[in-house]
């Protein structure tokens, strides 16, 4: 088959799959948002149809036979480099998938739905009763399945490989490994010096805020960034996420019942940091394919923790931002001032669950779930144990030990879904966003300035135009490389910490 | 092939084939609840995915097979007469889709989808710019394509009966013009009575009132009603509807921005109504099935309707509800006597908008629609002459006249959407409503005393057993029949009419 005419076959293919992918995100965004709870039984079977639609597509030969005709290969994944960037981009990533999926067999991905499916309730159960052992056959079954896929699948170098490139595309465990051993060094010895300054009050948080006042103020930050609402919503659920329904259909979600106002407005940003990655990513050219969209689980989170972390906890944001908030909620900040504020949003201190964490030993309790996955994985570590190194690991790096299982070992969902090899893209955002971070404020000159102006446009175009619009024609690396000149170093990001962390608790 | 086998196949086709359904309508109901305006073509495309599936499943040979095995004829349409109800109710269900779709040919079919496709913003601007001439050629060629379908659907009597009969199976354009004359004749009486008597005040109704407030009532009468909030829920539309997105999950909407509050709360029982229907239909027998929902849309409207007027807009259910309603709005019922408000509730006034009408007027409006609509199938009537049809016909049953187009022919979506012989289901509606009724205070003899209590489960449970547990077991006739004893009788209708506004309005 001619070349050209294998990518406008595959082309098409994509598009009807890109509807059937919206259509499963509607009924996932549907379910955690409207659905009344007797629903849930149908819905699954809703969801199921449309799983096993999706399968079959991902898995009929004539994909393998229009990948072959591209020139896919393992050395060449992106196909014959004849092609340009936007169709080695489909090819890669049909190849990818087409591999994997080729790859398991229908009894072992059926072995692990399985698994998975009666292991969340069990889990749910067992951090009920802070009880590792109830759950502890269910994990020892999901670990063994997991094996044997990173088996399936092939590694040459660590049986991790397989399952963090699923995650994070050309991430290996090596390096994730390097970069995170001196992001924990450096973490740790911040987080030292930190120890031994004095701690800002933070109590002005967690006092009651009206909701409704704060979605107008988390609309507003929004419409500043630049989210656009004719092609998004925002609305509520339990846990805050963002999907893509559409190619103009980027949708996020927010909760206002958390003790802290912060976590609230926080989750908020960081939602539509993401946001803003899908609908740039769903550019006119890539709109409606599988490239537009973020191009991996790292350089997501880059998106949202730079809003959520070095826009949003910055003192020059509230320089812009803080007189409006004031102005909504006069009782509660009365006695604050705003360096008392951004004091009170950034103070550090180790603490049990990972999702309530600072952004100094945030990094931390992704690094200790690397290393307890690596080790599970590779059989160093049997899952009997646990507990027992989750803990001597909580008080290496963070110098505190669970009172017990829920706040520890079983704080997480992650493991339960068998989603193993998900946890270090949330550490490697943060890396990723320094490092950009560096580039831009090189760039852009202004940037203090126009941030304490409010005109958060300006950095969304610089983002939009350097990262967003290539959606995942480019693999993380590549983006990386294309906008910093250089591979991942984990330097930007201590150093990013330090300095602001240097400011705040007046370290010397 | 064995008779119960090809009802085994059968039915898990049909299980497959509500799913998709069940899909198409979540994609319809966040169409009008959530989605962003920007995605509304690529809301479209994921639509026409789905129903293009469903046509394929709903025409494959396949089908006809499994009903030839099963005994259906144009003579037996449920096949079989060994077949149990519930079997005989599937092979009919099937028989008829699987005709109708078989039986247009695809031209037809895009050419009636693109005809009203180009028809609705063409409608909606010649409504905005009060000009019938606008709408002219895009309703020509509507109605051409109608009796187009007509034809290659066939028919014995009249070209409407096979337009019909898509909405209301098993109904007739005679028995629909016998019933009807009837009706048209006792309403126009009424009406006339109704005149020459003094007018309720019911301004009070058009004054501002709270949505959250209104809401909070609603949700109150809902649950009275027995809706199953664990089952469905209720959101804001800009129209209210009712719709199924699976066996355990029917939403309504309402809208609090109508100028009276009395029309966003009948809006809500309405709709309530309807949601009964559906939430019994799916009985643990039917769920999930294509039999799991109401039998026709007039037993559907005669559902709403029952509760919306019947015992909505009763002096008995404001017995119970008034004080609730008056402690929630003390100041907008502060001077409203009991008997003032049901008066002013049930106020009768010929007016050009159907949606708007009362009780009394409301089925006038549609006979006007029925007698237009079969004039211009069967060609004695031009479209280039509708407007004045239109006129000629307010002015003999309503005395009144428009003063444009947009207030007069151009008024309802409908036409412009293709839905020739949609209307009369809306009068049969009450027909049916009425007709039940009479059965239902025969069978509860305390039924004013149980509505003046608000013990409104009592009729939810007789409406259930009787009639919804059912589904689309029966035929709509098969159903009046079983519960009343009797064919379609448009007298209790009057009679009820007559009977409540004497006492309303004081008529000797």
């Amino acid at each position: 088959m001619d070349i050209h005419k294998s990518i406008d076959k595959l082309a098409k293919i994509d598009r009807e799959v890109m509807l059937y992918e919206n259509i499963s995100a509607l009924l996932g965004w549907d379910q955690e948002t409207n659905m009344p709870p007797g629903a849930v039984e149908g819905r699954a079977e809703q969801q199921s149809l449309i799983q096993g639609v999706l399968h079959d597509k991902m898995t009929d030969p004539i994909i393998g036979e229009l990948l072959g005709a591209a020139g896919a290969s393992e050395e060449q994944p992106g196909g014959d480099s004849s092609l340009s960037d936007q169709d080695q981009g489909l090819v890669r990533q049909y190849f990818r998938e087409f591999n994997r999926q080729t790859k398991l067999p229908r009894r072992l991905v059926q072995d692990f739905a399985a698994a998975t499916s009666n292991a969340q309730p069990a889990w749910a159960a067992a951090r009920k009763a802070e009880s590792f052992a109830q759950f502890q056959p269910h994990l020892e079954r999901i670990t063994a399945l997991t094996r044997e896929m990173s088996e399936k699948l092939g590694y040459s170098d660590h049986p991790y490989d397989p399952l963090l490139d699923h995650y994070e595309p050309g991430m290996t465990t090596a390096e994730v490994s390097r970069v995170f051993s001196q992001l924990k060094k450096d973490s740790i010895s911040l987080l030292e010096k930190i120890s031994h300054a004095d701690q800002p009050d933070d109590s002005f948080l967690y006092q009651p805020y009206d909701s409704r006042l704060q979605d107008e103020f988390g609309r507003k930050v929004l419409t500043s960034m630049g989210f656009d609402f004719n092609r998004g919503i925002l609305t509520e659920s339990a846990h805050p996420f963002t999907t893509s329904l559409g190619k103009d259909d980027i949708r996020i979600t927010t909760r206002y019942n958390e003790p802290s106002m912060s976590s609230s407005l926080f989750s908020t940003i960081h939602e539509g940091g993401h946001a803003l990655y899908e609908m740039g990513a769903a550019s006119p050219e890539l709109k409606g394919t599988c490239l537009g969209t973020g191009t991996s689980l790292a350089v997501h989170e880059s998106q949202s923790r730079f809003w959520e972390n070095i826009v949003g906890r910055s003192s020059e944001f509230w320089e812009f931002y803080y007189p409006a908030l004031k102005k909504l909620f006069p009782e509660q900040l009365k006695a604050v001032s705003r360096q008392h504020f951004v004091q009170g949003i950034n103070k550090v201190s180790p603490s049990m669950i990972r999702v309530n964490a600072d952004e100094v030993t945030y990094s931390l309790h992704v690094i200790l779930r690397f290393e307890l996955e690596t080790a599970l994985v590779s059989g160093e570590l049997e899952v009997k144990d646990l507990p027992e190194a989750w803990n001597v690991k909580m008080k290496e790096m963070l110098g505190i030990v669970p009172g017990n299982d829920a706040e520890g070992v079983l704080q997480d969902v992650h493991w339960s879904a068998g989603l193993i090899g998900y946890f270090p893209t949330y550490a490697l955002g943060n890396l990723f966003s320094a490092q950009f971070f560096d580039t831009m404020k090189h760039e852009i000159p202004q940037y203090d300035v126009h941030v304490a102006k409010g005109e958060l446009e300006v950095l969304h175009e610089w983002l939009d135009q350097r990262i967003h619009r290539y959606g995942a024609i480019f693999t993380a690396a590549e983006i990386l490389h294309r906008v910093t000149g250089k591979s991942l170093d984990p330097g930007h990001f201590s150093r990013y910490l330090e300095e602001k962390y240097s400011a705040i608790y007046h370290l010397d």
